[in-house]
């Protein structure tokens, strides 16, 4: 068993700290020092991926002291126990079993009396059959007539995860035709996100995705019932167009309302189930379960490198390590996500919800307020879109944000046009390039407002192209991320009291219940 | 003409410092004491709006030193230079006139030879009538048929306003029947937006809209002979299916490649510039002219509550100089902003823009550096579905941020469902209220896993529903808060000098002409 202790006590921590400001990039990355950095400080992820760290605040020294802090927090060890099936979730004393659901990575995990691997594979295969027998009309509506579109129904990580690796592989499903149908998303209460939606859709052709692990998130059987009257107002039986995807204890799951469901468990969390049903019915009815199956050995292959003892052989315990060390070291409140990909615009989104729910949290695995900060703020938007947006205070502004940039040769769809001697695509890497060394290097100028003070560290992972193997594994990586960083701070990366007591305080609201400031704004809003 | 002074030499600033910690929401939004807060400490907007700060560590003595500020910085002196025709934008040496576009505020401003707020009025005019006639089918395709779709064709300012507007009045055209033209964005420079936009339209119906001041900004030119090509792919004459939004001295004014010009001017800044014909055209051709007056209708009135004295009759003052207090007193790095509304669903990546290339500065109007933090980093999603996703780092993270909640109490479509006795609506705006008092009031537990600090502000607008005029003053509300916290900070809002690097990099790696690490990073994109 590993042991758990706060970053403040141990011993390779103290030593980081002393490292302090003793790498500047406007020195380490101009000249031909840059260019050997840029060559050699690169980790191969999978699927062809390489995650490159040259434009960070590290040197040898810094890594090994890095290096010597992953080992004694026993941040591989803590890894082989959650994938061997410890009760890595102690709040809610539940097991950690998210990367389970895309291969075996170690010992069998029994719990609940079954082969937890077996149980997600089965899960897997029913979709997928399922899938297979909406693509080829042996499920179909009433009439007998083919679904056409298929609409998830969820929240939080039943909605931003699929959402935004629907979006990541629309344009390359359609081009490598294995676009199957059309997928949209219905998540907020706000009841005109649902009315748009079903304004949008031919409602007698879609198949509906209920996804709520617990069957009793609010947001998702409102949704529920607001499909479920549009239905029926259009004629048609509901439980003909609904599949949901839940837990088997919950009471979704043995219900007529429902052509069939699908299960999950308590051990995947739902910011993490983007690999489980939750992701699965979705993607494999939109593009096909071959390519959702890709998309988990992708997820998969990187897995296996987190539990590599080397941090320049493991990319997501290396960019944790780093990102902890701007955090606590540098002092930096934030991470901005920017993939130089329009495919994954909604990708810092999800990252977004990833990191904050895991690792906002002020007290210790032990539930002991801690004395240091945790998770950063992540926010992004693609290149070079944000170039044209917030990159001014980025570059010039009074505060340092860490940069993760995401890229790739070759874009999706291969249809550009040259221009001025270079393609689009050429401009886009052109664009993500300048900037890594912008940032690091900077420029000086004799007018201040023309000014660059360089020494903003980015990252970067570099793929071919976009596919359901590197989406996987560049998922994977972040997840791999927070939970080592999760263990550097010694908190628990998988619970969410937070979002506790906004329910409680709604429900007062609705319930009428309210007194002071409440009930106040309650009249305010005419509720 | 007022005196520019850096923030930390103002004497009632440093009084201001003096109060920091001295409102504790867990105590003074708690009770009775807190529902008079909450009734008390609200601003009128335009049409119909209210800005409640009843959740923002202030109180009378606080409210009290920021009069002073707002009096001691002659903010509103500053406005008034402003919309008079003063050249604030002393960077570029330019006059800053967005205003001017939705209505008179001042003195006539003559610039160039001409009245400015008739050169804008007229401008809004011709794009009137063109729009009338595009949907009259006066205009039309070569074969005479109506145009169907409009595409804009613009990054940065000429994307994120207008899109984000779009989206916010889109079902709302719907619903109340003004709805013309289906509108989409081509931004990236990523060749897979323009092709997925370009095989998602019936091209031959299409209208597009290139939008770019200066006529040579990189993305679009792209852009557009990426859309050209796709016209003369379809045997299409690409004249037939254009106009142009931009300065009447740049490369595109005069181009018999348009089938109309539109003009701005370079008093108009891209983030500023959704009031001008770059929110125009799109915005007339998607919803009637007679929507985007409506819009303009909105913005002014807000406007000219900017002018006023009283701080607690100018919400935008106001809420810029709490913002100033929570960066420079507080040091809290960020706010998000949190509209409980689907359709703003990208009115924060807007705000985004606007803030943070505004005032993500590190020198003064003169040039020289400052002692002080500048504009937070923005970030934001649309409730209920942040709830699911990062608020928990919100709640319970290590991190105060402020936050900036948007409520209406009715939606847009109208269509809603009563589920356990209330409609989505009002679960809604029950979360919305729950969550300002729990931020603010917090909940003690013996768990302290389960605890909630509390004493984390926050501000709502709250209006009666999302309309053109509401948009139109919300929209206001933030520019002038942003340009209040420039004034505040002393620096230059209206210039953007941290976006040129990467430009000329970029332009170097396109033309081969590179050494160290740019050189390396250019091998590893294949560039």
């Amino acid at each position: 068993m590993a042991n758990w202790n706060n970053l403040d006590t141990l011993s390779s921590y103290k030593e980081l700290v002393k490292t302090a400001g003793s790498v500047d990039l406007t020195k380490s990355m101009a000249g031909e020092s840059g260019a050997e950095r840029v060559k050699n400080y690169t980790v191969p992820m999978a699927c062809g991926l390489d995650f490159n760290y040259a434009a960070k605040n590290v040197d040898e020294d810094v890594l090994a002291k890095l290096a010597d802090l992953a080992q004694e927090a026993e941040l591989v060890d803590k890894y082989a126990e959650l994938y061997n099936g410890a009760v890595i979730n102690t709040g809610e004393k539940r097991l950690v079993l998210h990367q389970l659901c895309r291969g075996q990575l170690g010992n069998d995990v029994i719990a609940d009396g079954v082969n937890k691997r077996k149980f997600y594979a089965e899960e897997q295969k029913k979709i997928a059959e399922f899938a297979n027998k909406v693509h080829a009309g042996e499920i179909t509506n009433a009439a007998g007539e083919k679904f056409t579109t298929v609409v998830q129904i969820g929240i939080g990580g039943s909605d931003l995860g699929p959402r935004a690796i629907y979006l990541a592989l629309e344009n390359w499903a359609k081009a490598n035709n294995t676009f199957k149908m059309e997928a949209k998303f219905i998540s907020n209460v706000d009841p005109d996100d649902a009315a748009a939606v079903l304004n949008s859709i031919d409602v007698a052709h879609s198949l509906f995705v209920l996804v709520s692990k617990s069957g009793t998130t609010l947001e998702t059987l409102t949704n529920e019932s607001f499909v479920k009257n549009a239905l029926k107002e259009a004629g048609l039986d509901a439980s003909k167009h609904m599949v949901a995807v839940t837990s088997e204890t919950s009471p979704l799951a043995k219900s007529s309302d429902y052509l069939a469901a699908f299960f999950m468990d308590d051990y995947i969390g739902g910011r993490y189930s983007s690999s489980s049903g939750v992701g699965g019915a979705v993607l494999s009815l939109a593009f096909g379960p071959e390519v959702f199956d890709a998309f988990l050995r992708g997820a998969h292959e990187e897995d296996k490198l987190a539990a590599n003892r080397n941090i320049k052989e493991n990319p997501a315990l290396l960019d944790a390590l780093i990102g902890v060390y701007e955090r606590n070291v540098l002092g930096y409140p934030a991470t901005a996500v920017l993939p130089y990909s329009q495919a994954l615009s909604r990708f810092p989104a999800h990252l977004q919800q990833l990191d904050m729910e895991s690792n906002g949290k002020s007290v210790n695995r032990f539930g002991e307020p801690i004395d240091y900060v945790t998770g950063p703020i992540i926010f992004g938007e693609p290149g070079t879109n944000g170039q044209h947006s917030f990159y001014q205070l980025l570059h010039q502004g009074t505060d340092i944000i860490p940069l993760q940039f995401i890229g790739f040769r070759n874009s999706q769809i291969g249809t550009d046009v040259d221009i001025q001697g270079s393609t689009s695509q050429q401009k886009l890497c052109a664009n993500v390039a300048a900037q890594i060394v912008a940032f690091a290097v900077g420029k000086d100028d004799e007018n201040n407002n023309k000014k660059f003070a360089g020494n903003r560290p980015s990252s970067i992972i570099i793929g071919d192209r976009l596919t359901p193997e590197t989406v996987g594994a560049i998922l994977s990586h972040f997840e791999n991320k927070v939970m080592f960083q999760g263990f550097i701070w010694n908190i628990n990366s998988f619970d969410q009291e937070g979002v506790q007591l906004g329910k409680v305080l709604a429900k007062k609201v609705l319930a009428h219940d309210t007194d002071g400031a409440l009930a106040v704004y309650s009249d305010l809003l005419n509720i």
